[in-house]
């Protein structure tokens, strides 16, 4: 009883039904890819790891896709193409990991990370257990779920599409960049959807479409050849600890604001239309602080809390040390004093322009007898992907149609590289879905994904598919 | 052939030829001395430190002191009193420590640091290599050799002393301050001499007479309860390190003055003739900066290095860390930032004022969501000794009288305990001379005395004795 011909309606309702009569076997498929612990970052688990690997591959294959495994010098890449698309959409490449994080300390686990369960809460919400149950087997088994089910229901699914799944994101993505300019041929598409990213809510879906870029640089600054006795030199030697005190505290302005020269050149103003979404979120600055024992948003003034991590670069410490550090006291004058030093970009900033304003700002500020040296830590600039195209038109679509409240467009003020890689590499613009949540705690012990997460995630991406399918490939 | 009751001049000349006559067998005496490894610090020569004690305890009954060992709940202090003084001069309470230093490391020393030996240098110089020669063995032998000269030229002393020798200096003193109080009344002198300082140059000796005082306290700023991460609350967060470098950025003003409210109350300006006097040190601060990399005196505006190192207050971060420090990068916004800060203090400030003002000052510019904590370090007063005293000038003109050029009053930069200890705990004034030089490698591989310096410093203790002797014990 093929649906491949049925109209796009029917099609779609057929792909949902099957999604929910096979769920409890959905299920089943995620517990047995999460009882492999395929931990990237530990040599001991490279066999699970490999193991992971063939496990999606054979998913994969098993459905109809054509699968090739490609070695690299970590783990295994996956691509998997799927090109008897029903409808002449536009291509999708779907990307997800299936890595997980290392589990310790293992003692704070309540259970095996790597024996799966189900767990009812007081609430009524059922969790899902494992390591990688969110991050990310979790939801890229919504998406093979979807697939299955729209396979199932019609013979075939609703756009074409490519799968990449790879096996080194919890390790940085060492092969990634090569492997992308080695294999761009294959991964042609229209649009990516990466599904590695969380919900505003558990009612309300997110596309996010603002990231933070980043650059970030150690400063040195370096006076006496050796640390000195205060007693001694107390008075007369210079002290490159009160150097750096200075310039650090010369980075900001009393409203918050980075004074380097130029530093908000090409920051534009969030629009209006934009401002008015963020504020039907209902963004709590109290939750969201208190939780970590703040109280007060401390960025720019007269800028919401959400503006501040959201659409406004930031400059932070992030480390800074001088002299002795240890118990006690040692009363030297530093030799030295450093500190890491980091921005948050946003689209239009060049970081480049950045680093050099940086370290004009520090050596404009040394006294005589001190100098800097700079160890930048690598940078890319901001994102901020155009939500007027279609393709994010179509998703949010789906994902209201499929969640009790509107889905919002959201920023998220780190990174996510494959982004950045995706639209240097391939010239693709990534629609980012993902169904985790706050509490997930990924990379953490007990990590979870709720069951809802997983049961809408993959009715939301047979709806997602299906709304693309709609959508010109000129257009995307 | 007793000069016991010779004049005074003859008396003086008596024993300066015997100190000459001698000098190889005092030598002798220093090697034996510096032949055992009485490092204070290191358990494992427990057994070597009581043996130095013993050895001491039995150079000074051979003399004809009248000698008690006392035990400590550390290591053994010795007390050794003179009382047939040749004339109704003050009594004079000798101060040196019998202990030293570690050696290590081990291999950068070119040879057995307890096998001493005289080396002579290209210069001429000629230097005694050992563990102990200058810090404080040779130091404390100068004056030992000295009253043996005094004692078979003359049959006794010039005046009445007291000697105590500690055997935890290097380790700091822990049992003295109780040791001072229970035995007042054994230690009862006019005045203190303290053999454990440097000279100015090899040819102008030095009393210090100045010394500074400390206040350190560690400053610890918090926020958040956890470190954050930079992207999800950078810019929303308040971040402690930003707050501490504003502090301590905020602790001096741009003429290099501390800032703190209060902080000058009570330092006086140098007497001319005090200026006058380190003048004619022909003091270069090239040089002395230069040695360790740095050209410009960079404290105080206005004042020379000298008056910053010697006569003025300082305000110093010491160590400072926050975040992340070790290699590489970590995007942490930090939970709390810290430093370690401490004052050297001169005669006139209070510690405790200064304390109060410190907190007070880091309080006023806490900002929301974060608090600070202060772990106060020690503290002592800035001391600078009466040189109107009659001591001073006796001591100052003996020692003009056996050196090439004029002693000079100096200052340092650092504390010496046991001169507080004094003034508090015996009320006596400490005239603070030594035959060290700043090349002496104290604490270090290789270390010498100049073995003019033994020389000469046991002649110089012959001529202060001498000197002392006719100045009247009420004036002291």
């Amino acid at each position: 009883m093929s649906l491949n011909n049925a109209p796009k309606g029917e099609a779609l309702a057929a792909a949902l039904n099957v999604a929910d009569a096979q769920f409890d076997s959905s299920l089943e498929r995620l517990f047995a890819l999460l009882r492999i612990p395929s931990i990237s970052t530990d040599p001991a688990y490279d066999g699970d790891v490999k193991r992971a690997a063939a496990h999606v591959h054979d998913e994969l294959e098993s459905l109809g896709f054509n699968v090739t495994t490609h070695a690299t010098p970590g783990h295994p890449m996956i691509v998997a193409t799927w090109d008897k698309a029903a409808a002449d959409g536009p291509r999708a490449l779907f990307y997800g990991h299936y890595d997980v994080q290392p589990v310790d300390p293992l003692d704070l686990w309540d259970r095996d990370p790597f024996d799966p369960v189900v767990e009812a809460r007081a609430d009524g919400s059922k969790k899902i257990i494992a390591r990688g149950a969110a991050d990310d087997k979790g939801q890229i088994m919504t998406f093979i779920e979807a697939c299955r089910a729209c396979i199932e229901a019609t013979g075939t699914l609703p756009i074409s599409v490519t799968v990449l799944f790879e096996g080194e994101e919890e390790s940085g993505s060492p092969s990634l960049p090569g492997f992308l300019d080695a294999h761009a041929a294959d991964l042609t598409a229209d649009v990516a959807l990466v599904c590695d990213t969380n919900m505003w809510d558990h009612e309300t879906p997110a596309i996010t479409t603002r990231l933070r870029g980043l650059f970030g640089t150690e400063v040195v600054i370096k006076a006496a050849d050796k640390d000195l006795h205060s007693g001694l030199f107390g008075g007369a030697a210079r002290n490159p600890a009160h150097v750096l005190a200075q310039i650090i505290a010369d980075l900001h302005d009393e409203n918050g604001a980075v004074t380097l020269p130029g530093f908000y050149d090409g920051v534009a103003e969030v629009p209006d239309e934009v401002m008015a979404m963020w504020d039907t979120l209902n963004f709590s600055a109290d939750d969201f602080l208190g939780a970590v024992g703040l109280s007060v948003p401390a960025g720019e003034t007269g800028r919401t809390a959400l503006e501040q991590m959201w659409s406004r670069p930031t400059l932070e410490v992030n480390g800074m040390t001088a002299g002795y550090t240890g118990q006690g006291f040692k009363t030297v004058l530093p030799a030295q004093a450093s500190a890491k030093i980091s921005c948050r970009l946003v689209k239009g900033q060049d970081p480049d322009a950045i680093r050099k304003s940086f370290e004009a700002f520090v050596k404009e500020r040394l006294p005589a007898d001190c100098t800097a040296e700079f160890h930048p830590h690598g940078s890319g600039p901001g994102i901020e992907l155009d939500i007027s195209g279609p393709a994010f038109g179509a998703a949010k679509q789906a994902l209201t149609d499929e969640w009790p409240r509107p889905a919002a467009f959201t920023g998220v003020g780190g990174s996510i590289p494959i982004v950045g890689a995706f639209q240097d590499r391939l010239g693709l613009d990534s629609v980012l879905v993902g169904f985790g949540l706050a509490d997930d705690q990924i990379h953490s012990p007990n990590e979870k994904y709720e069951l809802e997460s997983y049961r809408k995630g993959i009715r939301s991406w047979i709806r997602i598919m299906h709304a693309m399918s709609g959508v010109s490939p000129v257009a995307v």
